[in-house]
């Protein structure tokens, strides 16, 4: 099968390769793939990972395990964790914990940049017939941003606030306003932040002046870079919530004393719940198409990552 | 009086002075103050505060507002934090995090390394009468680590670690032991270890091998420096928190994307509550006289603060 193909840190190629064949998982004729800023920092070597990346898609079940055989036929979406059965993360059911876990397109299991990608039937969910391809192969993200309301309360009168006007900030911020209406996305692109108008969501130039007085309770930092972090604590009152879902590699230098004095709480969130993410893109609440720049094909990989470094959502359709 | 007074930030004098004469406030006769990080911090520069520094005390109300005329004769502890009374903070009884707030010894309020201080009868609270000064000193110290009973569950099977073994740290260890009985102290001086081994805590070196499966639920950094944030993100959970009580001046690096992708938890904590402290301390659960290395007199700060530098707790008995 055609995949796009990571043999060393930072080198990556469409190549032929072999289907995927691991024991007791289903295979999944991959329908659409979506570019996230992880796959991103990847191809720049973060994770070490070689291999197939990709880790948000749609697909369809072409063939699985005999006990699994009710998923043949039907259109997927799948956590992108899988446990190793044995430890008391996963004797927990959380998974995305486990210290021997493999995840898709990042850790140890070929991923979605593919025709085809293989995932255990523990980590599907079946998507509702009314939604296209391309709204479903955002489940993955919108589940991430999902993650916080596990977490934490998120008062109706909350203010919110996201730092980041990328693909995650609109997600993250769509979804937060289905529980809290005041949400605030400030980003450094104005054409990013004009689809965020276009969203009805409020949007301010990253530098914008914030009074004390109008500092918010909660504020996400999507920004996958350092300063996120650091606007991020200026945004936030005095016991207010820093959740951080930015994954950069390297070290932020933070001013520690104010997280004390202000007694902030900083949160560390990472993937989601499919169901609800699936209800709420189901539901428009959460809306992605505004968000997709372009739908390339595998073989237009180059311009296809490059335009992802840049623009809001790159999806891949395959074949 | 005879006070300790910063004149301009990092030099301090014995100085005669007139008592204090705020409108509203009690004036009460020092018996015991103590010595806290803080404070030599303050010595430093930290907080650019001038003034009378100290905001660790024991003593006996000799003076009240004809409304607060019944505080007069009580020995008392004290609160540290003075609201503006108008604000939204302080409509909602949070005068720590009044943003017009002044802070006994620390922010436009002179504090208790002097003959006397004095205090909102609000802020005040009585000292049983069978618990000795030495004790009573400890209250606010320990109110700062009850504060972390407010901010989230301790269950009792929660494994804890204390990074820092000052005395700050072995006022935390023992007070979360009273909730959770696993604590370990982690530190670098074998003579602070020793105290800590003596009442009955596990204590380790800083550096001490801890395997991935022996990390802990709840980390609490009171280092006062920045290597204690690194080390206790090592030694968390996934999913765990990691309690910030250091106020050290400068910046932390800290590798953001372990926080995110264990989804640990950061909590700053900083004042907290005088009555269970007191309770905790009139019970025996938190013994402090294992603590006191010195008790000096005023005129003794040059060697007092040399001490409290390298010692555990210094206390000024006065006059």
């Amino acid at each position: 099968m055609n995949a796009l193909v990571i043999s060393r840190p930072g080198a990556i190629t469409l190549a032929d390769v072999p289907r995927p064949d691991r024991d007791g998982e289903c295979l999944i004729r991959v329908r659409r793939a979506g570019v996230c800023g992880t796959d991103l920092q990847i191809l720049e070597g973060y994770a070490e990972f070689t291999g197939i990346p990709g880790h948000e898609f749609v697909g369809v079940v072409e063939h699985a395990p005999a006990a699994d055989a009710v998923w043949v036929g039907k259109r997927v979406v799948g956590e992108i964790n899988i446990g190793c059965r044995h430890c008391d993360w996963c004797a927990r059911g959380i998974k995305e914990h486990c210290d021997n876990r493999s995840v898709v397109g990042i850790r140890q299991h070929d991923g979605a940049f593919a025709e085809y990608v293989s995932l255990p039937a523990v980590n599907l969910h079946e998507v509702p017939g009314s939604m296209d391809d391309e709204t479903a192969v955002f489940a993955e993200p919108v589940a991430a941003a999902c993650r916080i309301f596990e977490q934490m309360a998120v008062a109706p009168d909350a203010r919110v606030a996201i730092v980041g006007d990328g693909r995650m900030g609109l997600l993250v911020a769509q979804v937060l306003r289905t529980a809290a209406p005041d949400v605030t996305v400030f980003g450094r692109h104005e054409a990013k932040l004009a689809v965020a108008r276009a969203l009805d969501l409020s949007a301010e130039l990253s530098d914008a002046r914030v009074p004390g007085s109008a500092r918010f309770d909660i504020v996400v930092d999507v920004t996958g870079r350092p300063e996120g972090l650091r606007r991020a604590l200026e945004l936030v009152k005095p016991r207010g919530t820093v959740v951080m879902k930015s994954t950069f590699h390297g070290e932020a230098p933070i001013a520690t004393w104010p997280v004390v004095v202000d007694e902030v709480t900083l949160v560390g969130s990472r993937c989601g719940p499919f169901r609800p993410a699936l209800d709420l893109l189901a539901s428009g609440a959460v809306q992605v198409k505004p968000l997709i720049s372009r739908i390339a094909r595998l073989e237009e990989y180059e311009s296809a990552f490059a335009e992802a470094r840049r623009a809001l959502k790159v999806l891949f359709q395959v074949p």
